[in-house]
Order: C-alpha cells, then sequence, then structure tokens
C-alpha cells in the first residue's frame, strides 16, 4: 500500500532532506514520527532531496506499507480514513509548533512515484537588496545582498536560459548524473515590500542548480556580468567564479507536478503489459 | 534635536520593548547601537510597549540629540542628510539578519512625540485553527488552536466591542492607567492559507487587551462564549476565566497614527502660546 504525502518545512534547521546519522534532517525527523505510529519506518521516497537550509512548501514524498504497517494506522475519526488520519497523527506527533509538518496524506494513485512521476519542479528564491524593506519575521526565507539589483536586466537574464539545455555550468558536478535539463519557467518580480522573487521551474533540477541560475542573475543585476553573459556561460558549459552560488537560506520548494491519475494508471498498466509479454 | 525611528521586529527573542538590567529587549538593543554610534545613546521614547515575544511591522519611536551627540552623526553618502543616513549605519550594526531594524530616521515634525502624539495603534493577530493551513515557516507569527474556529461568529463578536467603552475586562489591571478606550476598528477573517486574521485599532491599549480581546473572540468561535457574551463581559468590567489571553506569539504592532505635520505644528504653538501666557 503506498500513501502519498505533502510536507512543508523551514528548512533553517534542518541538515537538508536525506538521512544522515547524527544529524537532524527532514527524512529523519519524519522516519522517526512514522516509526512512533506504525512501530517501525517506512522508507520515505520524495520528489525533491532538498539541501541543508532549503525550505519546502510543496514537498512530496510517498511510503511503502507493509502489512503490520498497515495494521497499525490510526482509525480516522471523522471520515473514518485511516490513510488521511495519518497525517493527523503525524502532526500531533511533530508538536505545537515544528518546523516540519505533513499537511496530506492519501493513497497514492496506481503507478505513483513521487519521485519518478514528478514531470516538474517549481523553486522559488526570495533575494533581498538595499532596495528591499527589510522584514525581520521574513529573515529566515530571505537572502540579502547590500547593492541595489536591476530587476528588469535580472527578469530578461532569466527568461534567456529557458529551454532544453545542458546546465554544467550551472551545476555542482556528480558523477553519472545528467545536467541536461529542461527549463520550463525562470523570471524575476519585486514583491510589494521590494524583495526580488525568482520562480524557476524545469522537469528537473541537477545538484545547487537554482542557486547558481540565481546568482548568476544576481550578478548581472549588480553589473558585474551582461544579460547576454549568462547564456554565454551556459553554452560554454563550464562553472564561472563571476557567478556565485546564493545562500540556501533563499530558496524553497514550492511545488511539484504530476501527470493526471488517469495517465499515471495507463502508464502502470502498459509497465505490466510489457513485463507479462517478456 | 528629535528624530523620528520607524522600526520593526520579531519578538521571539526579545523580552519585550523596555530596557531590563539583564535582559535582550528591543530597547536595549537599539540604545547599545545608537551607542556605538553616538558615543553615548539617547533614551528611545516609543508608541507602543510591546510585551515579551511581540512583534512589530510599524513601530515608532523617538529620539533627542544633545550637541555632542549630533556631532557623531554620520555623514549621509547619497542624499548628504546625516539624520536619514543614521537609520543605514544602524543596520549597518545590527548586522546581516538582524531579529529588529529600523527602516528609517527622519527628523520629527515640530511638537512630534512618538508616544503622546500618537492617535492611534493598530495591531494584527494570526491565529491559526485545524482548518488553516499550517506553514513553518509562520509559527513565529502563528498561535494556533486544534478545534476549528467559527470565523463569522468571531467577526460578529468583534464588531460589537467597537467604540468608546471601559475595557476593563479586558485589562490586566495597573495601578492608576486608565481602562477607558475608544475601540476604533476590530474584525477577523481568514487569509489565503485559512488562517484567522484580526485587524485590531484603538486610540491607545491598556495592558494585555488586544491579547485579552482575540482570546474572548476566540472562545466566540469555539462556541464557548456566544457573540453577545463578549460586550457583556466588557460592560460587567471584570475579567473572566472564559475568556483566556492568547499567547504574543500571534501578535504584531502593524501601524501607529499621528496627525499631520502642519496640525502637530500648530498644536506645539499652541502650547508654547499658552505657556507663555501663564
Amino acid at each position: 500500500m503506498r500513501i502519498r504525502l505533502d510536507i512543508a518545512y523551514d528548512g533553517t534547521h534542518f541538515r537538508g532532506w536525506a538521512a544522515q546519522p547524527g544529524l537532524r534532517t527532514v527524512q529523519g525527523t519524519l522516519e522517526d514520527a512514522l516509526a512512533r505510529i506504525l512501530g517501525t519506518s517506512p522508507r520515505l521516497v520524495v520528489a525533491g532531496r532538498t539541501d541543508a537550509g532549503v525550505h519546502a512548501s510543496g514537498q512530496v514524498a510517498h511510503i511503502d506499507l507493509d502489512e503490520q504497517q498497515r495494521l497499525r494506522l490510526p482509525r480516522g475519526r471523522r471520515d473514518g480514513d485511516p490513510v488521511a488520519a495519518l497525517a493527523g497523527r503525524l502532526r500531533g506527533v511533530l508538536g505545537a509548533y515544528p518546523d516540519v509538518t505533513v499537511r496530506q496524506s492519501a493513497p497514492a494513485p496506481d503507478g505513483f512515484d513521487a519521485r519518478f512521476s514528478a514531470v516538474w519542479r517549481r523553486y522559488r528564491y526570495r533575494l533581498a537588496d538595499a532596495a528591499s524593506r527589510y522584514d525581520p519575521l521574513e529573515r529566515h526565507r530571505t537572502t540579502t545582498v547590500r547593492s541595489i539589483l536591476d530587476e528588469a536586466a535580472m527578469d530578461a537574464a532569466a527568461r534567456s536560459l529557458i529551454g532544453l539545455h545542458d546546465f554544467a555550468a550551472y551545476c555542482k558536478p556528480r558523477e553519472k548524473a545528467t545536467t541536461i535539463r529542461t527549463l520550463l519557467d525562470f523570471r524575476w518580480q519585486r514583491d510589494a515590500a521590494g524583495v526580488l522573487v525568482a520562480e524557476v521551474k524545469a522537469d528537473a533540477f541537477c545538484h545547487s542548480m537554482v542557486r547558481a541560475l540565481v546568482g548568476a542573475c544576481a550578478a548581472v543585476g549588480e553589473g558585474r556580468l551582461s544579460v547576454g553573459d549568462v547564456a554565454a556561460i551556459r553554452d560554454a558549459g563550464e562553472r564561472t567564479a563571476q557567478a556565485k552560488v546564493l545562500a540556501a537560506r533563499g530558496l524553497t520548494l514550492a511545488e511539484v507536478g504530476y501527470p493526471a491519475a488517469d495517465l499515471l494508471a495507463a502508464r502502470a498498466e502498459q509497465t505490466r503489459n510489457r513485463r507479462d509479454a517478456e
């Protein structure tokens, strides 16, 4: 039995998503909470393995329950659905003002895999400059620079990167990981407080890619790079010191996109048929 | 020379506004920062002496500089105005991601007193219930209750309290402090995430009044009090255990209202004439 979990967290006090012995991580915290409810913990499979300090408002994960774990699912009170009740029980275990929460738990549709079914991920980056109103209550999720940034140039630079490209110049190298990605959307605008907010959407991101992309745009905003440079750097394919990787604190995983349930089911059916035919 | 300071803070790690020996307070932190710039610190006079844990986005204070402090004002870089430059210098002293910031510094208009010229104060209270989307990044400024609250009943209760009344039933008793206040506005509505947000505006508030008022509304939202009860409690004039004072974490001082500069100046002129005539 597979369950989809919708998750949000303030990444400030986590050493990232992925469980690591002796460190406080989002995965580790959630698996501990699941173990308290289910006796043992299923392993969480996640859409976006966020780095230390990165936040999420729309993270998605799945778990597979064995028969024993299934029997320990809480009995739903109002709607009688034990899977939906799991999220509420998790919130109870996580306490009154946790920095991670499970918004929703639901039976995963046939063929659903939080990581491999995802068709896009959308991130948001908040960057305050000297023209922004500094808000002490937003400091946990905002990166600050001292200069005044040219948001029109940054927006133009961002849009010039959209499309299917090799983003090796904006990726932290990892063996065997592809750096060819489709950047579906990338734009900047100032919010009501004058904070520069980037929306970045791609089929998938390689390691530290969003922070490298927003760093290149910040260099354009400061006049250290021209609008044309950011695509030229991408096409040159080599990491450059001119485009710094910006801090994790400004970054939030906002949303993960999946195909509709009927498409997932049709694809799962195809895979089964192919397997039977072999 | 009098200077107006516009201030914002995350109250979580402060023991309130008012300076207290050995405790971290907003006033103490700002006076220390001022002393580093001006050699000695002028005393801050503030519009709203917020309690421990209460936040501010629109706090206002003033300082009076003596001749020596005045000579140590920073030289403005861009606009050459040393008073305006003081806010920037303070932000520098307070560091990269401080929980208190000075948004603006400006010469105070003639007759301006941050405390006694203020004609109204506006607070905001954020209360999440079981129907709200819990946001880990907003936990510092949101109070949570486990029940589902009836926001229409809470809004009706809030509006029933508006007007000039003795609010002793909703004040923590303090000797000599009047409890007769004009509540100018009080209403509730859910924001996009389903969090209940109260706007509360009055000429002035007695001690813990906003938190008592929102607590009474929360009791209405839970069905423990009727809409009519909150005005009846106010008119009975005695504090009741049925209306709990809600936690500081949900409360933010949003704005302070002052008369226009020409009115302030005219009033200051009148006062001077009266004094001369005596």
